[in-house]
């Protein structure tokens, strides 16, 4: 398995990016500061969190009762961890100061033994670790360590990691397969990965060992969940009553398991923890067992937007090819998972595949989780929308035709806060000697890279046209080798050193690597993204008959604003060209894409329901647009997989 | 509105038809012999109901404590009315002495002061009538009454009637406008019309006025339901969390409701009891909303099997057009609600098109409710499936490929087997001077008309060839008039009278009106029922571009043992002509349709989920089956909308 591929810390980068600049000073300018009025209950008209009340009442500074979900802690992390990857790109004191304050009050929540989580400590002090199922315990321990983790390495301040140190110390001394110990492990992954980041920065291999044992002991024997149940009387979730243990992946030993199944985070964050666990043990049994579910999801269980997670009921993964666009979840929150995972797994294989998926899911399905103006948000992504359909306490209540403001339970802002806010990740990877281009998106950077400082520049007329530019420059003429990811959908893929084609690169697992000695060079990449029509494997059977649109990493839908009512009524010729326009004024800025099709007439009358009637069709012109801007104009319907002539 | 028309007691009616015989005897000698095992817990294997049990502990012949669901009770109240209609068709002593013996029961669990409810009298006595919302206590009282009231028809034993009239008057008593009284009315409607039932075997107008009393107070001023919560702690159901007044059609008074609603059954049953009312008080307004109601499920809200309640959670209505195929619940109980809704439409109305609706539903969603052999139930009727998809603990849990043994909540085998045993309700309506032959169904029957007594006896070769035969014979000539309903699906339909085609009949509302003076006569009906390509109003969206097929009353589908794998893959041209052929031995005797068709090829990889790839077709020969048929053979995938060239 050998070294793995590094990202670059997010205080080398400053990304410099048309399209990304926007999400991303949102991020800093309009979501953490109002997440931080959400946490302190001072938005009007909204209910309130109750989370930094929680903290004080469990610091003993307010009386008071426990209030919000049983993870409500986990706000608090994901805002610092938000937080502390903005703090890493764009020093800012005054957010700073907020956010030591804040890790102040944590440290004061914290009990004497190093427990830490308001819930429990102030609602159920006998109840710890003892309903792993639904108490989101570790789950909430593992945002709160991941926060810490960030914040360290965004301010080098410890304060806040050693608090999560010595909570994850009595988890250490809680669980494991020691006698008298716990042999539990979580309901909800994250503690897992959480725990990798903590041992690597900590060096304390107790923590890489505790993950390895959540993850060795998960699905092993009679399933812990249901033998934990026994021993308590009912459940904080109803929806939890005749618990299925695939539903968090505890059906088998995960070395086993070879289909997604259950909550889609939950398995995303497992993915993950397996991917580090692999890494770090060298364990080829374990990442084997990460290609096949990896290869599962994107092979047969992903939506084209790179959505996962098919049923509106528990969020989770159905079968394979089970796909249906108008009553799906597709969280957003798993779509980040998803590339987290796709992440690890290409630092560790060096296949740039699995970028292909990571940019799939940042420019589709991560990025419809946010409205343009930064205030509201989709937990689901379906593909087709009516929202004459879309009714509460119906089957398609999860359905939502307009972004919420932010919701009871927010996992999915500020998962997106910290997703943009870190998204300088994705961008590189350093190895020995090389330098891996991921995403190309405009930034700044600078790397030692075996030995060498370097400093990288990259400006790119990306994702509107195929044209980047590299600029590396070093002190001394070194060594390096530079790997260029050749994007899935690229056409007429070409480098150019110094204003000469490069003929003789190599090509290999989708990258194309770049050896030579260099002092100052500029390297140009082109190539081709035409939309195209593409369609879905026959097996996924609500797509037959139907095309959907891409272009580049993009998937395109059409609007009710732009083409009429009844989307679903409209056939398109796909031999046709689309035609490609940039609008500038449009969504932020948008290519969008015209074309020629026909529309079911309403010939029928309103009462007549079933009939022998013919149904009459007409021409009409049509426009789609990215999906991930829909539902940033008026209400209406939209749809992705568009009905073709046979 | 003037005076309705009647069915024929079921006494006087004999089924001799060769498709119907075959369920009825079912029921006689399979469903009532079975429901009786399984309300006593002497079935193996099957989860006890602790039916009896409760009965006997209530009684306080047993210690213990109750059992099952709140609504326990109607599982005995609905037998009872199976074995009632049962009794009045065929008498048996064995069986009525059974059913002595259990309404002995039912009489020592009965309270002092009347009231008659296994679950709130040993588990919630203080609780009586205060959680109407969920408690289904009036809904419970209404099975019972209805029950009773077959059981007097039957027998002419008034044990059981006597009874229900004691608890009706602690109902009376509790329940008005009066001050001291109740305001409230049935989160679960279904007391209504079987307080009618009762008012007019009875004579006792009160229960006719408490009847009405429900009704009209339904959904006036502030909701009840969301009133009495305020006087509770939590749920007997987590479900009903955020209730929605819609959902037991209580969001607005009965008049003032245009359109479908809410819970399907709920639904059906108030508007039954509307329908009573609007006679009973000759109240126009009543009917008119009645009209109105039914307009909005047949023309906008009804799958082409005369499925309604187009959500799978909560068994309910969506909106207009809402009409998915693969999730949809579309209870079996909810369509033998419509059949009785639409009786008592056409009853007042003397409309043909409501006993269209009727046979509709008993020919398709009803039927399709019961395996051939009687020992297996669907609750959920979907009109595709595909079993890989059919998942517990998924958003498609509630569709089953297969029907159920005996579920825990055991309402449709019950229903289904009273649907069946009094089938003979739905034949005729007599009027004034008139007989009104509606289905036409193989029978003997004698009713007094306008003084005389006729003898009548029909044949017919129905539902296989449209050709039926009517003789009637008074013993001294007299004046009659033969209303004879013309299907809306029938085509050429004539009349002979003794052999001569009759063409001066007067058509009106779908009947065909013959008048005359008879003694004994012989009428031929004959039509053309040819299998034919239907489509759905556009604004269906789930079925632009397929069409469905329908043969006389009776709605096909294809299933994966006669057409393979992927049946969403199948494309058909509609021009064509369906070859028709009954065959004997298949699915106990039904014509099958063959036809030909393409189908996609399984050109694709299978790890390929998403390609540029074209989708290319073979020729098939394929073949369809009447839809209640269905999974009758080996599991496996079946669809009723198949998809057409355009």
């Amino acid at each position: 398995m050998g070294e793995k591929l590094e990202s670059i810390p997010l205080r080398k980068i400053q990304i410099q990016d048309e399209f990304w600049n926007k999400y991303i000073k949102l991020v800093k300018e309009s979501i953490i500061p109002y997440q931080w009025k959400i946490l302190n209950d001072l938005v009007k008209d909204v209910e309130p969190s109750h989370c930094i009340h929680n903290f004080k009442i469990a610091a003993g500074e307010l009386e008071g009762e426990f209030e919000g979900a049983v993870f409500q802690d986990t706000d608090v992390a994901k805002w610092l961890e938000a937080v502390a990857y903005s703090l890493e790109c764009n020093p800012d004191p005054e957010l700073e100061r907020l956010a030591d304050e804040t890790i102040e009050l944590i440290g004061r929540a914290q009990q004497k033994d190093g427990y830490l989580n308001t819930y429990f400590t102030i609602k159920e002090p006998e109840g710890r670790f003892k309903n792993l199922e639904e108490g989101h315990e570790l789950y909430t321990a593992g945002h709160m360590i991941e926060a810490a983790v960030a914040y360290y390495n965004a301010t080098g301040k410890d304060k806040f990691l050693s608090i999560v140190s010595r909570f994850a110390d009595l988890i250490c001394e809680t669980f494991g397969t020691e006698e008298g110990k716990r042999h539990g492990y979580p309901g909800h992954q994250e503690i897992e990965l959480a725990l990798v980041k903590l041992f690597r920065v900590t060096k304390r291999k107790k923590y890489l060992t505790l993950a390895k044992y959540f993850i060795d002991q998960r699905g092993v024997g009679s399933n812990y969940f249901l033998e934990e149940e026994k021993q308590r009387e009912g459940h904080i979730f109803p929806e939890f009553k005749g618990y299925d243990p695939k539903y968090s992946q505890s059906h088998l030993p995960v070395r086993e398991q070879e289909t997604a199944e259950g909550h889609a985070v939950r398995a995303m964050y497992m993915y993950c923890a397996m991917a580090d666990l692999s890494y770090e043990y060298q364990d080829k049994e374990l990442l084997t067992a990460c290609k096949k579910l990896w290869n599962n999801v994107v092979n047969k269980r992903m939506y084209i937007t790179g959505g996962i997670g098919s049923s509106g009921m528990l969020e989770r993964f159905t079968t394979d090819y089970d796909l249906p666009n108008d009553c799906n979840y597709s969280e957003t929150c798993a779509s980040i998972g998803m590339a987290l995972f796709g992440k690890r797994m290409a630092e560790i294989t060096k296949d740039a595949s699995y970028m292909d998926i990571v940019e799939k899911e940042l420019y589709n399905n991560v990025l419809s989780g946010i409205s343009l103006d930064g205030t509201s948000f989709f937990y689901v992504n379906p593909l087709e929308v009516n929202p004459d359909k879309c009714i509460s306490r119906t089957y398609r209540e999860h359905v939502k035709f307009q972004r919420q403001k932010w919701f009871g339970v927010a996992c999915c802002p500020p998962n997106i806060a910290r997703t943009l806010a870190s998204l300088g990740q994705y961008l590189y990877f350093a190895g020995d000697d090389a330098l891996y281009v991921n995403l190309y998106i405009g930034n700044k950077m600078s790397e030692t890279i075996a030995g060498n400082e370097w400093n990288v520049e990259l400006d790119t007329k990306l994702p509107i046209e195929g044209k980047s530019r590299l600029h590396i420059a070093t002190e001394k003429e070194a060594d390096l080798t530079i790997a260029l990811r050749i994007p899935s959908y690229a056409r007429h893929f070409k480098v150019e050193k110094d204003g000469e084609t490069v003929k003789d690169y190599i090509e290999k697992d989708g990258y194309a690597y770049l050896t030579g000695r260099f002092k100052e060079t500029e390297i140009t990449i082109t190539f081709e993204q035409p939309a195209v029509f593409v369609r879905a494997n026959p097996k996924v059977s609500e797509n037959i008959g139907k095309v959907a649109i891409i272009r580049g990493p993009m998937v395109y839908c059409i609007e009710e604003l732009d083409n009429g009512r009844n989307l679903p009524s409209i056939y398109v010729d796909s031999a046709q060209k689309l035609k490609e326009q940039y609008e500038e004024n449009l969504l932020g800025g948008v290519v969008t894409l015209t074309f020629q099709g026909e529309k079911l007439k309403e010939n029928w009358k309103e009462e007549e329901l079933y009939s022998e009637r013919k149904v009459l069709r007409e021409a009409v012109s049509l426009k789609a647009v990215p999906y991930h801007v829909w539902a940033n104009r008026q209400p209406g319907e939209m749809l992705v997989w568009i009905k073709e002539f046979l």
